[in-house]
């Protein structure tokens, strides 16, 4: 008999890819490139030819077992330890390949590290704004996602009314920085009052208390800033990440748990993934990927692209009057819409083929997201777009 | 706090995996050209050629985004629809693009299947001897599998024991054919009555009772035969497909479940895997890989080699007086041990360091496995060790 649960589940149909489905079927009427497409999060800059050359050399000087043969359980031993030794040498834990588990992106080390965790009944919680899959991600566990209300002024944590929803059920938080769709990244501020909460709360309860750290945009921030590193400032962090972004390789499904080598039972961690792993399907990701992954682990794409687009959306953004958060990184920005209903300035928006996804699917009423992982070209020609549909609607 | 749960899992270690540990170790001491090593089902054959050219052509000739940007959820549409025309080609079933999900080889493909038709608490049947890990893949998900004791004259169903199981909780049969670890192949007259025997039940219990038909052997088939295929015989059927063996790798992580075309509400089924993978953080198998199988379909490694293997290994077993069936296909044979304790043999094989798998682990008591995917020159080198450890110990 066919589950009844995963059928209702095919009614709840995702607003971002309902928009972006619009805008393809609007560019074949109008021309793509003159449909201002702001929906999706899908790299725009190309992979770096060195991840390419890595691929036609893998498959050129290896046997075909060392090239497509099964990897162990928890990933390819050799990729293991180059993560580990770049997470080392870039953020200053003592991470060694045991704390390295290999995963289809960012998604399924998710998967992963909710099921250590949190049992079913438990609860996680997260911070509004957050991408809407993180319902899924947690509650099809079986454990029980709460968000916590959003600070608007800056998008960081809003303190007050995470520890009011703080309890002993709480077996992780689950934190994404720098944050889709909001492009904030957590200050060390911020982190420091985390952990503090956190480390209180642990006693207080006697039990551990994990951050679930997504971090797929790491290394996409602005300003030369480098992003805080959330593990350095609590030692129960399970991070999250995916080269989809940073790589431009978000269809190759890449990407890897770290433990914190300080974590709890940190030996245990990637073991247990592995058990995990076998209730879920997943066992690794591609053989081939994972080495080329390996050979390009300190690159990224050439990213300075968002930084320019983020630069004139925000500041042509403020000109017109929105209220409007700096991104410190990301390729998104969450600004305030014109009106209370973010439904209806998305809606009005859409006539002039500016196609951005409304706020609450996010968590939070009255904004919008633009993803502007899109040609700079295209992001100039949209701001007198941009302008006459707020100066024909809202003036 | 850590799952206990998964905890509890790590304690229970692979007996094939042990035993493939202590052969790559006992290779450090003797060298691994003195191992006769029959433990693991990891193929032994190269890629073909096509297959690296495939992946080179489309890294060189497509767009960044075209190579590694985001499949839709279901996979690339484009291959999706080589799969289902090649199936159609080949069965006869009219299989169209909405019937194909591409999945992370059988392993994943199962996953989804079994939660697309069994609810937790719900039984799913399968017959002994069964791959080990059929246990985690089905009770991991909340069903609960259940073993049919094994027909061991000739590894096909015992129908008398599998009727006495079926009950109304039944919601699906899960299948391997042709058959690991027996090399058996279900002859179509098994599938016949398998077929019968639940359009009856179906009908008796008032709800549809799928077969979960696991195929990653399906290419590999022995005397110019092909093995009967499975959907043909009964609509409500869900085929397990991988590349691993087919195309020789496994560590691709490529296959796909394929929904026969006259299945209940057959349209619905990959749909709802898309809604599975959300919450098991698989998401789709690597972009350049699905891809590439898209372009070598049709094709498959130089499988001969196991053919005669196993023909080497069946007449030696044979004249040493071993009981066996003869495989008709993958590369696996199954002969029954020469004393009851199949442990207490496969030890004493050890010590002429033929390692083989004892099948306890796959349901049945004193039988062994010799997976049979190494090279001809080793097989036959093995026989006079063979020959001399049966003298020596059982004479």
């Amino acid at each position: 008999m066919l589950s009844q649960h995963y059928k209702d589940m095919c009614n709840s149909a995702s607003v971002i890819r309902a928009l972006s489905v619009y805008a393809t079927e609007r560019g074949k009427e109008i021309g793509y490139e003159n449909v201002f497409d702001y929906t999706l999060g899908n790299p725009s800059v190309p992979v770096p030819d060195a991840f390419n050359d890595a691929i036609i050399d893998i498959l050129k000087t290896k046997s075909s077992a060392e090239a497509h043969g099964y990897s162990p359980n928890p990933g390819n031993p050799e990729v293991r330890s180059i993560v580990a030794d770049s997470l080392k040498r870039r953020f200053g834990l003592p991470y060694e390949q045991k704390h390295i588990f290999m995963t289809s992106a960012a998604a399924s080390a998710i998967a992963h590290a909710v099921r250590c965790v949190a049992a079913p009944g438990d609860e996680v919680l997260t911070f509004a704004p957050h991408f809407p899959e993180y319902y899924p991600y947690i509650n099809e566990t079986g454990a029980i996602l709460r968000t916590v209300p959003a600070q608007t002024e800056d998008f960081q944590i809003n303190f007050e009314e995470f520890e009011k929803m703080m309890n002993p059920k709480v077996q992780a938080v689950l934190i994404n920085t720098p944050n889709n769709p909001t492009g904030a990244a957590y200050s060390a501020e911020t982190l420091k009052k985390l952990a503090a909460v956190l480390l209180a709360k642990q006693d207080e309860y006697g039990h551990e208390i994990f951050i679930i750290s997504d971090e797929p945009y790491r290394e996409i921030v602005f300003d030369n800033a480098e992003t805080p590193y959330v593990s350095a400032f609590y030692d129960n962090t399970l991070s999250c990440y995916s080269f989809s972004k940073s790589l431009s390789i978000p269809g190759e499904r890449i990407g890897y748990l770290a433990v914190n080598p300080k974590a709890k039972d940190a030996d245990m961690i990637v073991p247990m993934c592995v058990q995990i792993s076998r209730g879920t399907g997943h066992n690794c990701p591609s053989s081939v990927i994972q080495q080329a992954v390996g050979r390009c682990i300190d690159m990224t794409s050439d990213l300075k692209v968002y930084e320019k687009n983020m630069n004139i959306l925000y500041d042509e953004l403020k000109a017109l009057g929105f209220e409007v958060v700096r991104p410190s990184g990301t390729f998104y920005i969450f600004p305030r819409a014109l009106e209370d209903d973010a439904n209806a300035f998305c809606e009005k928006a859409k006539k002039y083929d500016l196609i951005m996804v409304p706020s609450d699917s996010f968590g939070v009423k009255g904004y919008f997201r633009m993803a502007y992982c899109i040609e700079t070209e295209k992001v100039e020609r949209s701001i007198p777009v941009l302008r006459r549909f707020v100066e024909e609607t809202y003036r």
